[in-house]
C-alpha cells in the first residue's frame, strides 16, 4: 500500500476525505439535513422538530492528562464539550450516551468519580445520560460521548449563514483556557521534578495555584454557554451563524467564513480577554492576544447577527461585539491596536495531525 | 482513595454502579423511555415515533487485532455491531456518528480503507454516516460508533417482555464466530513463528484457510440481522422480547430472563450449530456446543414469541425454535441430548473485567 502521512493533509484535509467517502451513504436518509461539516449533524425525525447530534472522543495523553486532571472534573468537562457543540446549533441538549474503555489499573472508585462528574454536569444542563458502553483498554482511558439535542426548525443555526455587514459577537472572555493549560503544564513539570529528586510534592508546593484558580477552572471545568442559547430563545433572536470556540477564535472564525463564503474583520481592542490572562502571560513571557486568538477549548460561542436583531441582546454583558462580517475578497483580518491589519489565516490553531 | 479492583465486581457489576450514578439525570428527560440496561436507549421525540440509540467503543488489542483484521472488514464490522443493537429493539437504523483516534503510524490510505468498509456497510443497511470526530492517539486505533434508529411505538421490543410458555427462537446458526476467532488466533501464532524464525509467511502458508472461509467471515464480517427485523415488520409480528447475541447465547439468554423475571429451557438438539463449526472444533480438540453457548460476537437475534404469533413466521428457515420460557423458579436450563439438565448460569461468557 502506498504511504501518505496524515500530517501531510492535516486534520481538516482528513475530514474532507472522510466526508467524500461517506457521502454515498447520505441518500439513504432523506431526513438528514446536515452531515459532516458543522458542529452537529441535523435531522428531522418529525414535522416541526429537528434533532442535532454530536460526538467527542477523549483519549488519555491527547485530550487530557490524569496527572493534572481530577477525574470528577474530567467527567464534567467531557459532558460540557458536547453540550457546547449542541449550543453552537442554537439547540438544547437532551440525551447523552457515554462509552468508556478503562485500563486495568483503574479502581471502581475511580470510575465512580468520573461518572459523578458526568452526572453532576448532566443535571446542571438538564440532560439525561441514557446509555453507553464499557470495556477494558490495554493502554489509557478512552471516553466517548454522543449527545442528542432538539431545536425548533426556525431556531436552528449553522456555521454557514453569515452575511457581509452583520456583527460578529463572542460570549464571555477568551484566553483563560490557554493560560490555565500553561500553568498546569508548568505545575506538572514541577511535580515530576520533585518525584525525580525524591522530594515530597505537597499541598504547600501547590499553594500558589490558588491565585490562578479562575483560569485553571477555565481549562479543567469549562461551562458550555447554554445560558446564551436560552437567552436567544427568550429574546426570540436567532444568530445567522454560530460555532463554539473549541479550536480557537481565529480558526473557528475561519470555519464560519469558509462555510458562509465571507470575509471578516475583528478589532484587537474589542476582544474580551480574561482579566487574569494578561498577567499570567506576562509572568510566563507569552502573549495574551495569541492565546485569545489561537487557544482552543474555550467553549465560548462565536456568532454573527444582523445589526437590527442585535438590539434585543445589546444589554447582555456576557456578549461582546468584536467585529463584522465582510466580503470574501477582503479576507479574514485582525485590526490591531495600532490600526495595522493582520491576516488571521496565517496564524495556526491546533491540528491533531500536524507534524 | 480506597482501591476496589473492577475485576472484583465484573462488567455487569460495574454497569449496575454506573446506572445508579446516572439515575439522577433521568428526570431531566421526560421523553426518555428506556435508559441503561437494554440494547439501546429509547426516547420519544414526537407523538407516534420512537427513536433508539446505541453506541460501541472498539479498542485495538481488546476488540480487534490488526494483524488478523483487514481495515475494510473492521470498518464494516464496526457498523454491523451497532446495527445489530438497533435490530434487537425491532427498529431500523437511520444515522451513525463515527469517531476515530488514530495512531501516528497510520497512513491516509489506511483511514480511507476503514471508512470504505464503513461506507459500504452503511449503504447495505440503508443508513447515513452523518458526522463524527477525528483525533490522534498515542496508543492504538480507537473507533467509537453511535447509531440512531427509528421504530413505531407498537413495534418496539425490549429485553424484558418474555412470558412463561412463550417460544424461544434464534436466527441463523451459532458457533461460527468463535470457530473463526480460534482459527485466526492459530494463524496469528503461525505468522509470528514465521517472523521469529525469519521464514517467509507467504500465501501458500495461508492456502488452507480457504476451506474455513465461512466461519472466518462470521468473525471478521458479521452481518446484522436487519432481514429478520424487516420480516417481523412485513408479517406484522412483534417478538415479546429480543436481544442480539453479542456476549453469547447463554449469557444473552440470561439477560432476557433477568429483565423479564423468567426462567428458560433450551434443548441442545435444537441449537442450530454452524455446519463447519463441529468439524473445526474436532480438529482443534474443542467443543462446538460450548462455542455455540458461550461464544460472543454472533450478532444473531435471540427472541421470544407467543406460540400463536409464531405461526406467521414458522416457514422461515433462518429462524429456529430452541426452547421455551419458563417460570423463574425453574431456572435457566439446557436439556442435553441425553435428557440431562445443565444449569446455564454456571457457564461463563466473556467479561471485560474478569480477572
Amino acid at each position: 500500500m502506498p504511504y501518505k502521512a496524515i500530517s501531510g493533509i492535516g486534520e481538516f484535509g482528513l475530514i474532507d476525505r472522510i466526508a467524500s467517502l461517506v457521502e454515498p451513504t447520505l441518500q439513504a436518509a432523506p431526513g438528514l439535513l446536515t452531515g459532516i461539516g458543522d458542529d452537529c449533524a441535523v435531522y428531522q425525525p418529525a414535522e416541526g422538530l429537528l434533532q442535532v447530534a454530536t460526538t467527542d472522543l477523549l483519549v488519555d495523553q491527547i485530550h487530557f492528562d490524569l496527572l493534572t486532571t481530577p477525574l470528577k472534573l474530567l467527567g464534567s468537562k467531557a459532558i460540557s464539550v458536547n453540550v457546547s457543540d449542541i449550543c453552537a446549533m442554537n439547540a438544547l441538549p437532551r440525551y447523552a450516551l457515554v462509552s468508556i474503555a478503562v485500563p486495568s489499573s483503574f479502581s471502581v472508585e475511580m470510575i465512580e468519580e468520573l461518572y459523578q462528574g458526568m452526572s453532576y454536569a448532566a443535571k446542571e444542563y438538564g440532560l439525561a445520560i441514557a446509555g453507553g458502553d464499557t470495556s477494558s483498554s490495554r493502554s489509557g482511558l478512552v471516553i466517548s460521548i454522543t449527545m442528542i439535542g432538539e431545536v425548533a426548525p426556525e431556531q436552528l443555526t449553522h456555521r454557514s449563514g453569515a452575511k457581509p455587514g452583520e456583527l460578529l459577537c463572542v460570549s464571555g472572555t477568551l484566553g483563560g483556557a490557554a493560560a490555565g493549560l500553561k500553568l498546569l503544564m508548568r505545575e506538572k513539570e514541577i511535580m515530576l521534578e520533585h518525584i525525580e529528586n525524591n522530594e515530597p510534592y505537597t499541598k504547600s508546593a501547590m499553594a500558589e495555584l490558588k491565585e490562578y484558580r479562575e483560569v485553571i477552572q477555565r481549562q479543567l471545568l469549562p461551562i458550555a454557554r447554554l445560558d446564551i442559547v436560552r437567552l436567544f430563545h427568550a429574546k426570540n433572536v436567532r444568530p445567522s451563524s454560530m460555532i463554539d470556540i473549541s479550536d480557537g477564535l481565529s480558526p473557528d472564525l475561519q470555519h464560519i467564513c469558509r462555510r458562509s463564503n465571507t470575509g471578516a474583520l475583528i478589532h484587537e481592542s474589542r476582544i474580551p480577554i480574561h482579566p487574569d490572562t494578561r498577567r499570567i502571560a506576562d509572568e510566563l513571557q507569552e502573549d495574551a492576544l495569541t492565546w485569545a486568538l489561537t487557544g482552543g477549548e474555550e467553549y465560548q460561542l462565536l456568532f454573527t447577527i444582523p445589526k437590527e436583531e442585535y438590539q434585543a441582546i445589546s444589554d447582555e454583558k456576557e456578549i461582546s461585539v468584536i467585529g463584522e462580517i465582510t466580503d470574501t475578497e477582503e479576507g479574514i483580518l485582525l485590526s490591531d491596536i495600532y490600526g495595522m491589519s493582520i491576516d488571521l489565516t496565517s496564524l495556526k490553531g491546533f491540528d491533531h495531525f500536524s507534524s
